[in-house]
């Protein structure tokens, strides 16, 4: 039992005070776990871009004041009442999205969207008693997707916890924790391209070269990247795509250059991006017969995915996945045996660092695209 | 060797001289098959909605004279130069998609969508001289599908003719070569419900009952039925359908009544009007997380499938299919023997029989919406 189990906590956390404002620096009072919560110490910290998109706040109902973070690796400070799983000390990946493991979403082998513990982006509180942990001067405090993870202490409901090899660093498995999976689930998981196929993803963003990763780890014969910035293509080729698509340099649709590239189109695609053109472009560039396409970009607006049947009718299929179909409890583990040994590269990802107090510089990385990863040292 | 091999073959034909006017049996002439063909005579026709709909020519270009007719059993009269597979006497299916065995289509497990010998509506003409078999007094007479079934003799290429069990009733087992193959195979090889789950099938024409019988043959636990006409749902009960829903008595949209009687929404759809509202209907009304939905109809505009992609996000799969995935040649002997074991109902779906010289019935029986299958006794 550590000697701070059952009490309040007082440390720092950067808070979100209002919309696109630099987050702050705060000390802040975290409450002890309830029944089924979690207390853990946050040891680092990735940032992904949906801390960005709900910081900006930009389409989404404002949530503030808040403390965001999602992506992110620690240690177990304390369990509230009911938690055996879990044990003070143990290592932890949090999760956006849960796995309670009694629902039928938990018990049925295709999806991962935990009835009770889905991610809600739109929900500040705890669900045990909905009320926040966080305080500053008696001040609520709202959560962000159950984990909140911008703060060296946090309370995560234990299903959206999941309990890792301690032996590994979690400076490097912490990235595994959201955009790593998705993009490379989304891929292994759902794509599911077989040895030799071809790949096409679309966005190279962290989720797209993730995306990339899963396609290189299935021994996908050609991987075709696609993204408006040609400044990508060359961080892309140490993720294992073969050949670069700039839609920018063609007069024609993207997914008649890529049908024209590959006799008719790409075995697997991946929509990495979020834009409704390029969800289109996605699934329009697979062969016709047994094409599959992915998505996996969430959308920022109410406008709709739009085809003609005849390209499923064809033959095409289309699909979507939250998170790469990985239960974050049962198959993160996994994933992080895979990193050490060595099966899954995640040092690739990582492309910055910063201290937790210049956690606002990590924001800058990612505004300006030129960081895929970057770490948040919480103890600095 | 049969005494007409290599001779011109005259025999009675209904053409369609005009769309939308009565067939008229005349007296054609029947060419020899060329390289890669056989000629063969057809006993049994069952009347398909695409006669129809390419009868109508509405939204299609139109092609006239034309003999009409894709859904048929006959026999082999003779073959032509390089036909080993086959010989005369043999009992055959002809199919309105062909299946050559050599290209990647055929050599892919997924697609039956044979590169050399895809169904192609529009092409009125054999593809070794692009020239007609039929002719009436030296005017050529365009095939249809590559089959042109209504006709007493008829020339398809080797590829679009599947080799059945000679023991099988032919006026029973036409009805496999286009309509019912199409239905239970979108719901037996691509929907794939698992034992036990809920299915909906959205149109309970003959292919959309096929689709129930396919559900009934995997165990569905509930088979939906929805049809604007309530007149079909007495007759869906004899396939299997435990269920019916008719929009029209609804408020609120389909996809809604459905996921409220099924917990969140059915496990698998398959759609079987053409319908984009149905279409639509049939995927919004999968269950997330695991829901697959599949696209049989098809579209008789080009309106375009409309849905927003969070639909997709949470894990809904949507797929099309043509001949539900059936390869001719490789799986059509197989689903006969599987009604001669027993295990595949098809007389149900027969409910009328006509002569051939009254196949302008057969019309009128499917317009009126009385018939689900009509046979058309050739020898008559």
């Amino acid at each position: 039992m550590s000697s701070t189990a059952g009490q309040v906590i007082k440390c720092r956390a950067a808070v979100a005070w209002e919309a696109g404002k630099p987050l702050v620096i705060e000390e802040v009072e975290v409450a002890p776990p309830q029944a089924n919560e979690v207390r853990i110490k946050i040891l680092f910290n990735a940032l992904c871009h949906s801390d960005l998109y709900y910081w900006e706040a930009k389409g989404f109902t404002p949530l503030f004041p808040r403390i965001l973070g999602h992506e992110a690796g620690g240690m177990v400070e304390s369990v509230g009442e009911g938690v055996t799983e879990l044990k003070p000390g143990d290592h932890v990946l949090p999760c956006f999205t849960g796995e309670c493991g009694d629902c039928r979403h938990c018990k049925s082998e295709e999806s991962n969207l935990c009835e009770t513990l889905r991610f809600n982006t739109d929900r500040g509180v705890m669900l045990n008693d909905g009320k926040t942990r966080f305080t500053k001067n008696g001040q609520p405090i709202y959560h962000f997707l159950g984990t909140s993870t911008f703060s060296e202490y946090t309370v995560v409901h234990v299903g959206c916890l999941a309990k890792i090899n301690p032996a590994a660093p979690l400076d490097k498995v912490c990235v595994l924790s959201c955009g790593v999976s998705t993009g490379m689930g989304a891929t292994l998981n759902v794509a599911k391209p077989e040895k030799g196929q071809s790949v096409a993803v679309f966005g190279l963003g962290a989720v797209g070269l993730a995306a990339c990763e899963g396609a290189r780890m299935a021994g996908a014969g050609r991987i075709i990247g696609v993204d408006l910035n040609p400044g990508r293509f060359s961080v892309a080729k140490i993720f294992g795509v073969t050949e670069f698509v700039n839609p920018k340099d063609h007069d024609k649709p993207v997914q008649e250059v890529i049908a024209e590239m590959t006799d008719g189109g790409v075995d697997r695609a991946v929509e990495c991006t979020g834009s409704f053109h390029a969800m289109i472009q996605a699934f329009e560039c697979v062969h016709d017969g047994w094409g599959v396409a992915v998505l996996v970009g969430v959308p920022s607006n109410d406008d709709a995915f739009k085809t003609h049947p005849l390209n499923f009718l064809n033959e095409r299929t289309l699909k979507g996945t939250a998170f790469g179909n990985y239960k974050p409890r049962t198959d993160l583990p996994t994933q992080v045996e895979k990193y050490m040994n060595k099966e899954l590269e995640l040092d690739k990802f990582i492309t910055h660092s910063v201290a937790f107090s210049e956690i606002n510089k990590a924001f800058d990385y990612m505004q300006k695209g030129q960081s895929i990863r970057c770490i948040i040292r919480m103890d600095a």
